[in-house]
């Protein structure tokens, strides 16, 4: 079997940076892929992280990182889409909310923007109170 | 200021996947973006893992996310580019590895994968023995 001696740490914490509201309050709300008819979303981001936000426009494109906390993060196997004749496909092979670390990756657009940690996003398909973990810029 | 009641909880925790090995073995080796030159990487799974990679096959592309761990993550504001004349930015604006949660996103194609758990990636523009988080396919 591979050497994993250099695996020093297992683990690490992760920090929730803001928090996310969606119209969606429960799975069956959320559309399966976010290309299909995900609604605008609001983003609180901590007081404590707003600094962090300087540079961030109306406009901007960005990658939102999100911590699907619902998730099942047992789960190794799935089938996509929750289609029961799919064949079953390791996780890391889809898009799955359910594994190890249950990271949502969003591209989206920056509608506003305001100091005190509020931006309003053109497209999210998360559930309503889900912990935001990162925003990147589109390059 | 904006209510954060409803952030439950603050931080959870984060489990390594696998490691990452590069040719890079110190920060200055690194291209600024990966489009720069980034090496050929390979990426070790645990065997912990071994069936969430079900479905992952030569030539698939990726997105491959990975943790920082050098970083630092008190970091809230850089000059991006390491340039000292530039305007000094929030790091949510920029893809410095110094943030709150140092989660590296990399896109990269599949060149080979071995039941034992190691994939070879066309590029990877991180540090040797870098954990790995999660694998997702590119859509």
């Amino acid at each position: 079997m591979t050497n994993f001696g250099d695996l020093r740490l297992q683990m690490d914490s992760i920090q929730f940076i803001g928090t996310v509201h969606t119209p969606l309050k429960q799975i069956g709300d959320c559309p399966l892929q976010e290309s299909e008819g995900a609604p605008a979303g609001i983003i609180r981001i901590h007081e404590k992280y707003l600094q962090a936000m300087s540079g961030l426009t109306r406009g901007s494109k960005v990658i939102l990182l999100t911590w699907l906390d619902k998730s099942d993060r047992d789960t190794l196997t799935t089938k996509p889409r929750n289609n029961p004749n799919a064949k079953t496909t390791g996780v890391f092979a889809t898009r799955s909310p359910d594994r190890p670390n249950p990271i949502g990756l969003h591209e989206a657009e920056i509608l506003s923007i305001s100091p005190n940690g509020e931006i309003v996003v053109s497209n999210l398909e998360v559930l309503d109170g889900t912990p935001l973990i990162d925003i990147k810029p589109l390059l």
